[in-house]
This record gives C-alpha cells, structure tokens and sequence, in this order.
C-alpha cells in the first residue's frame, strides 16, 4: 500500500466533517450550548424546543454519531451531558490550519527579511497581512 | 429594554451559526483547508475540484460572508485567503462551551468535597468524568 495510515486521515476528516455538519444545525447548536450548561434529560432538553420528542431524538443521535453528545439511560430516564472529545477533534482541526498558515507567513518572513534588510521593516509589512 | 445588548448576542449567534453551517459542506471545508496552506486564485482553487468555476464562486461567496475566507480582485485574478476573524470566533466559542462545563464540574467538585471528606478522594472521582 503506498500510504501507510490511510484510514486515520480518512477516519479524520468524516469526523470533523460530521462534528461541522452537525453544529451547521441551529436546533443542535443550542442543545450543544445547553448541555454544555449541565446534563439532563432528553425531555427536559425538548421541553423548551419548539419541534417534536422524535425530532429532538434525531438530531440528538445526530450529536452523539459525531461525539459532541453522549446519552446513559438509567431506569426510564436518558439522560444528555457533552462529550468533550467532540471539541478536541474541532480544536485540533482549528489548530492544524493556523499552523499551517502561521509556517506560511514565517517562511514569507524569511524570504523577504534575508535578501533586502535586516532591519526588520519589510518584517512589519509582512505582519500585518496577519 | 430588559436586555442591555441584544443585537450583539444575536449577531454573534448568526455568525458562528453561519460558520458551522459553511464547514457543515465537504467542499468549503476543503477549500479552507487548501486555503490555509496558501493563498490562490479562484480558478486554481476550482482546479482539483470537480465542480464548476460558477459553482466554486458559490461556496467561496458562502466562506466570505461567513468571515473564513477573504478575496481580492487586482487586474483580473481574483486572489483568496484565509481570514483568521472566523476562526477566532469559533475558538470564542468552543472555549466559552469548556469554561460554562469546567465551572459546573469546579462547583460539584466543592459540593461533593466539602461535607464529606478532606482526603480528595472524591475530587479524584469526579475529575474522571471529565
């Protein structure tokens, strides 16, 4: 196989894509912002939505498949709280581009700062795209 | 009015609304990943897709009003680059969600701890929820 990790990069990208597509949802953005408040159960994260018991179990299994949720049943009551790891994988998603773009400007930085001047002008130039 | 600054939470909402929503589509996510990398054209970004040019101008104009991407025309080549605005507002918000959780657990660390004990046993057992 000529890439070694395929999978993982793949894995990679429908997780992040999944963690995104779930958040593009309003309804599933404020139950992630409510959970995130505390845990609680599935009727009482319904209760002040304006759409269906069945709709909310949707969108909540929706934000449990990308793992910015997760559900424990106990006796009759499901109860919802926030799945941290959700919001690492979209942290290190955001981290990874600035990176990337932050190498950008440095080695743009060198190659102007190296050749003209070393006083640090052209520096301040570059800086300011940031 | 009972709230002092409504139109800035709700502004705010739109706009980390509007960014998900954008990364919620495969292709703009694609494209901000190669846009991070470097700054192109518009017909060098549509090169690797398999979409039309009219169909990039679309997402590209989704990722501008969303503030991820910006674009300059000088003669006629349309240049795009990232804006890092967008991705300061989803840190904002990813970091408010984890301080509104790592509060509750701070608050049910002191309510668990306090009448019980004073050997941090049950301040270990709470931390392994998070």
């Amino acid at each position: 196989m000529p890439n070694p990790n395929p999978e993982g990069e793949e894995e990679k990208a429908v997780r992040i894509q999944r963690i995104f597509h779930a958040l593009g949802d309003p309804t599933r953005r404020a139950m992630v912002e409510r959970l995130s408040e505390t845990p609680i159960s599935v009727s009482q994260l319904a209760q002040p939505l304006a759409i269906t018991l069945a709709a909310v179990v949707q969108h909540l299994q929706i934000l449990e498949e990308c793992g910015l949720v997760r559900t424990e049943k106990v006796g009759r009551v499901r109860t919802c709280r926030i799945e941290p790891k959700g919001f690492f994988v979209m942290e290190t998603w955001i981290q990874e581009r600035k990176t990337t773009w932050e190498h950008r400007f440095e080695r743009l930085r060198d190659f102007l700062v190296e050749p003209e001047s070393e006083s640090g002008a052209d520096l301040d130039a570059t800086q300011e795209q940031k």
